[in-house]
């Protein structure tokens, strides 16, 4: 019998929290407000199959290739002509998905022990993709605007011990749904560039807004001190694992690296097909179908809240755009307890403790309105109503 | 100006030496060997375009949803079916390229100064996928059957310092194309359980003989002992980035979890063509194709040198399968300063030194002879000749 001695952060190493949730509660009859999946009436299965086709056609011999670890030119070029600022394609990185990014950046700037910052509660799948290089994470207090600046500051540390970089979420942020304002933005930009730290501005969600455009992205107003990273997974499909990082020239070579290292390229098919569905402006016309959509669903639950927390000791988050919102449960009652009997009403949520780098709020709770119609949403609003008020002595 | 304070692993860390000569050598009237790129003409393209469609008209909107972290049931379990031993599906996880699931062992057995056994010389990939987990890679004596069983054990290393694996690719290796016999597998198998040290097998070209089918993988011979890797990418195209790992169920969880942090799943999408493309025994009817146009290439490669070699003091390999031939030129002179030459007289290959983990063998090379024609081989083939007897003193 062969025993396999495992690496020190293999023990650290956790299955995601949300996918064990989801094997427990994807099953039919239940509503599940739990999933980060975006809608797939969203999923523009027409465009697709025409660019495959394409594709294959004019360029198959070459996108079935091997091909440069940076990614396909018409993507990077495509990539930097969307974003709002001055950017080069020769910044821009094609990734497998926005979860690659995470991998690749950890692995270039955490050392055992680093210091890192994150918002109070920050996205989950971060905390597992920075894991494995056995950082310590630190959760700074953050209200509806996002990590508040004094606390920000208490928490970067010194000599060796201050923090590698930052990671924020500024737009519908996963898992809370909140949008940083411009002036605090602003602010974080300012106050990191005084400390000399790092920041990474994670934006999947960034273009699923239902009331305006949101600021700014913090790279915009200091490109040299960010790295960015966008995704094509909540605006066309996420079933092709494409996502982006934009860095700084400093930093770019390392990263293209790492991604070398880690899995070569990203599939030179997927990323002419994608290449091939954007071209002409697509993005521009289909989003807003996304926005529609989504928008009535964050209406329906929003309205939903209202109506079935009425009288209870309940907060929630009024997202302005994403898949998300966020809620605060009476002080002391479990989520986790409480996913038990709301999954006996026939609704599952997520539970808030493992978005939280440490000290979890356990009285938290993710909702995701965007794989829901707004008939199941109040279904399922008025069972986990049901279950809170059971759960109340 | 931030300044970016990077992880210790990221001084370590290279782009690849193959990479970078690529950039030198892909230029017109090269005629390049260097590549270790599929030869196009391998490629199925009809039944690409014709799966894509399939998958896009009968499963899009699943294709293109997030899907699980080990891959589609239907390819894990065509996987288990092709491979010649007792496979279950459950043990297979689907990976992006080979490439990613070096990364993800890597991350899972290795920490900093952990020892690995690797042949000498090995795949430079690996060094590099190894690399920013800070192993001591460590060449073991191989010849022309692979690694000397004695070697193997003098290298072992005990206490702390013991190795936690040693990686090995038995079939027509890159970079020497060198096959391990039969009884040579067997041996290593039957050491490495003595020594209780784990064996990581990587097989992208097995399926790629010439003269008869290899012996038994090492996995077969102790499934709980051995980790193996395998791909799609020389067998039906390397461009939609899919490969998977055969791993006993013990660490099965902690290779998933790692997956699952570096990139969430590979590509739904890719994954369910493959698995259209392949059903029905596709591979048993294609790939005899690629056997045969790779086989008469070898054949004018060997032809070739013997030829233009003559009188020289230089030796080389003679594959059974695979990609590469390996060459040693005269003691003392310099691969690398002889591809200088080469490129001159209009030819490329890859020099020999960094596929060595430590002390390189200067006056060896690589030539690949999969993307040349017979013709052009002849040609490739007499240029090197004559870049060596320009060297020779």
């Amino acid at each position: 019998m062969t025993s396999w001695t495992l690496a020190d952060r293999a023990a650290k190493m956790n299955s995601s929290a949300i996918r064990e949730i989801l094997k427990l509660t994807d099953r039919p009859g239940i509503i599940s407000m739990a999933g980060g999946l975006p809608s797939p009436k969203s999923f523009p299965l027409d465009e697709f199959t025409k660019a495959c086709q394409t594709v294959m056609l004019r360029d198959g011999a070459t996108a079935l290739q091997y091909s440069t670890t940076e990614g396909f030119a018409d993507l990077r070029q495509a990539v930097a002509d969307f974003l709002p600022w001055d950017v080069s394609p020769d910044q821009v990185l094609i990734t497998s998905g926005s979860q690659q990014a995470l991998d690749l950046i950890a692995k270039v700037f955490l050392d055992r022990g680093s210091r890192v910052l994150v918002e109070k509660p920050t996205y989950l799948g971060a905390l597992q993709a920075f894991t494995p290089f056995e950082p310590v994470p630190v959760g700074v207090d953050s209200d509806d605007e996002g990590m508040l600046i004094e606390d920000f500051a208490a928490q970067v540390g010194t000599g060796a011990d201050k923090a590698r970089l930052a990671y924020v979420l500024p737009n519908f942020q996963n898992p809370t749904g909140r949008t940083m304002s411009d002036a605090r933005r602003q602010a974080l930009v300012d106050k990191a560039r005084e400390l000399n730290i790092p920041l990474v501005e994670d934006n999947p969600y960034g273009d699923l807004w239902y009331e305006g455009e949101p600021p700014l992205p913090l790279a915009a107003r200091n490109p040299e001190g960010v790295i960015y990273m966008g995704s094509f997974s909540k605006v066309l499909a996420p079933g092709l694992r494409l996502g982006f990082v934009v860095a700084p020239k400093s930093v770019f070579g390392k990263l293209t690296q790492a991604k070398q290292a880690a899995d070569l390229h990203t599939p030179s098919f997927n990323q002419r097909v994608v290449a091939e569905v954007i071209k002409d402006g697509f993005l521009d016309r289909h989003v807003p179908t996304i926005r529609a959509l989504y928008k009535a669903q964050r209406d329906a639950m929003l309205a939903a809240l209202e109506r079935e927390m009425a009288g209870l000791d309940v907060q929630w988050t009024r997202p302005v755009g994403g898949m998300f919102l966020w809620v605060s449960l009476p002080q002391g009652m479990d989520a986790q307890q409480l996913l038990t009997a709301a999954v006996e009403r026939g609704m599952a949520f997520v539970p808030g403790a493992p978005f939280y780098a440490q000290e979890p709020q356990t009285n938290t709770l993710r909702l995701s309105y965007v794989t829901v119609s707004p008939a199941q949403i109040e279904q399922g609003i008025a069972a986990l109503a049901a279950a809170i008020k059971a759960h109340t002595p």
